[in-house]
């Protein structure tokens, strides 16, 4: 039972789009990461997904509608709904999910990621 | 699909040790509380629990230590492990756990909440 300092955390790696695994419980993992440009679209049949932004400013993007979400915001996103994150500046975020949960949902590209570092 | 802002939230309530449910996915809750004082030792034996400081200091006590989280710290503490959250000043927390878990665990006194307002 270790404590976590989120921006201690976020100190130590620099990639775009490429999630650390920060903590796990209930078969759930708590993720950081940083963003910057837009994303895939996707989405995760079965499992809910929440962002919680940290620092700086993050666009959800949804086939209907697009969500902004700034520092101290969050949204949970259901399974099965289409979205694009889109970052103009870069972004420090907080990921809730399942563990398990594959980066680019139901698509296989240049950004997927078949395993997640433990920072 | 609505997003939340986690300091409008806390600023709709006051009381001490009665966490808000601000947001659901995959099971599990996520909650907003406004700590001051002491709690009651207790434990959840089925459910982990994460504890991520928001504003001001808590000290989780454990039967063999102390651990204190600052802004921007959090503690997974996994099922069945005996715990005492302490404030000496008021804090803000955010806590993910298994929906319908009770905030005094495996403990009844004047603390248990059996119904949470969503806010």
């Amino acid at each position: 039972m270790q404590k976590v300092n989120i921006n201690q955390k976020l100190s130590q790696f620099a990639e775009y789009w490429s999630p650390r695994v920060v903590g796990e419980l209930n078969g759930q993992h708590v993720k950081l990461a940083k963003l910057k440009g837009e994303f895939t679209w996707h989405q995760h049949d079965d499992q809910d997904e929440m962002f919680l932004v940290i620092r700086g400013a993050l666009t959800l993007r949804f086939r209907d509608r697009d969500v902004r979400l700034n520092e101290g915001e969050f949204l949970v996103i259901p399974r099965g709904v289409e979205h694009l994150p889109l970052a103009q500046d870069e972004v420090h975020v907080m990921l809730f999910e399942p563990a398990g949960t594959l980066n680019t949902g139901n698509v296989r590209n240049e950004f997927t990621l078949d395993d997640l570092e433990h920072a």
